[in-house]
């Protein structure tokens, strides 16, 4: 598989693929410092939460070989974990670096050791989701994904993009639909940039194309991601999933999640969630260029909440759980 | 009211308002001929079903009052009729102009009478749907609508929107939901510049939002408009309206479309009708920027296909009739 590298450490140098250029350029930044990476994270160079705690934890890592101060370290975790303040992921891995900060003896082997395995546990994770993904097929089949959740939201193949990596080895695809995903586009800019690197088949449509097709018997089934799960079985993820679920339930299309166990959020119940909402700069301009009035009034909720009642089954790095919906499967 | 005019014929000019250029832009185009005309409709300079149909209808009298032969004029008349093939409107209205070019004494005042007529018709139809629509409002409401059906789309001030402009006089409009429409943002340029001109409240939203909206109790009533209604209620519109209209059956939200009774197609069974399959320049360029690969592969179907046991009603110039949705309204 011609693997897509969101994120490269060598050498002792830490670089990190733009992805506000993607698909017009493959551009790598060289990551400096944590603060420059807090930077980055910010702006959006890089997204998809078990990916920004991963590069989050290297570009501590660079500090400590370009020998900072551990008090200096420590205060760059906490500029860190405020970068994305919704990715729990981050939040956690962050935690285990201070730990390690606080207690090593011997920092850079100890840090090191950590990060490198992190990497590999979440490549590794990422593996097994998408084999355990492979029982839900029945078929070659035309699979509808969402927003990216695949190379370049990981550090591995992905989560769902991942199952369907996995699907289409074993020639279980016979083309993938890609909702573009509004406002932020990582339809038809990341997955799609994805899919055509890897030659699979794809056709891209716009968010408001999914009913008509699943209308015309055009989908056989549907795999999204997920930013939180919780215990009652409650996804919350990018907006529109809410839609797709209701639609898929309407049509009788099998609706999965796809993510890592730590994605589960067993403390948390429906009421404590809150659903960020970003600005209205996301909705009014495309690359910078205004596509409505300057003073619109806009709406521009992140996230949406998907009942369990509406999803088929949850697909983890531990197997398959299934879930509310009804019908047989 | 703020009357906004798609169309303006004095002195036997012809020009047209480039909706291309909204809402940054407030530019006309005389419009010399129907071939420009059918130009004209193709790329999209103007659009809404009864709109085109008025606007052709008025560039075959320019091509009479500049003394084209009958027989150039019938074959215009069948350019015209392939320029938007869901349109119903558009093609009984040019079958009206076939006929008396085939049958006239005094073709240049025949014409004009049937064409000023149409115009007139039109706009006291607009009005009577509009005031038919008040009856569907049992409280001040916040209204979803989707796509353009106001002064943009007819010759008077609209089908849902005429509703919605209709009642918000009447003190029963809170906020109009807007969702952007993609691929073309009729909703965001055209609808949202209607009600900033009029001072109508609004919140513009990605189409992807509007499940999470419904499902926090956000949106009384939805209305949208028709590019064609069979006998069987079937509606078929703007590309994303069954996404609506599932999703209000889901959330239990009545879902009303409005149409003059010309909308009717009581001639075509489903199986006729042809849904435009439109290019992927749309979907992958906004502006004329790109906003992801240019061999992106595409799907971009402009219309899509509404059952009657979705709809809660039908607002025509006639009345309102219920639909064939099951629930209490």
């Amino acid at each position: 598989m011609n693997v897509i590298k969101p994120l490269i450490f060598e050498n002792d140098k830490l670089l990190i693929l733009d992805q506000r250029k993607l698909p017009f350029e493959e551009v790598y930044i060289e990551v400096k410092s944590s603060e420059h990476m807090a930077k980055l994270i910010k702006d959006m160079a890089l997204r998809g939460a078990p990916l920004i705690a991963i590069s989050a934890c290297y570009s501590i890592l660079i500090d400590v070989l370009n020998n900072k101060e551990r008090e200096e370290l420590l205060k760059s975790i906490e500029i860190l974990k405020h970068s994305r303040p919704t990715a729990i992921n981050l939040f956690n891995a962050l935690s285990e670096v201070e730990k390690i900060i606080l207690n090593s003896k011997n920092l850079k082997e100890e840090l090191y050791n950590f990060v490198i395995k992190l990497d590999q546990e979440e490549k590794e994770r990422c593996l097994r989701i998408s084999e355990n993904g492979l029982k839900i097929f029945k078929k070659e089949s035309v699979v509808l994904t969402y927003c990216n959740t695949g190379f370049l939201a990981t550090t591995g193949i992905g989560t769902a993009l991942g199952v369907i990596y996995k699907a289409f080895e074993k020639g279980l695809i016979k083309e993938v639909i890609i909702p573009e995903t509004r406002p932020y586009l990582q339809g038809s800019r990341l997955t799609l940039y994805e899919l055509e690197k890897l030659k699979i088949p794809y056709k891209l449509i716009t968010d408001n194309s999914i009913a008509f097709l699943m209308s015309k018997g055009y989908i056989d089934l549907v795999i999204v991601g997920a930013d939180r799960v919780l215990s009652d079985g409650t996804l919350i993820n990018k907006i529109g999933t809410l839609n797709i679920a209701i639609l898929s339930k309407y049509f009788n299309i099998p609706f999965y999640t796809a993510f890592p166990i730590s994605t589960y959020d067993n403390n948390s119940k429906i009421e404590d969630v809150i659903i960020e909402e970003r600005g209205k700069e996301e909705v009014i301009k495309i690359n910078n260029n205004l596509i409505t009035l300057e003073n619109a009034k806009v709406l521009n909720y992140a996230f949406d909440i998907t009942p369990a009642n509406l999803i088929t089954g949850y697909i983890t790095d531990e197997g398959v759980n299934y879930g509310g919906r009804k019908e047989v499967i």
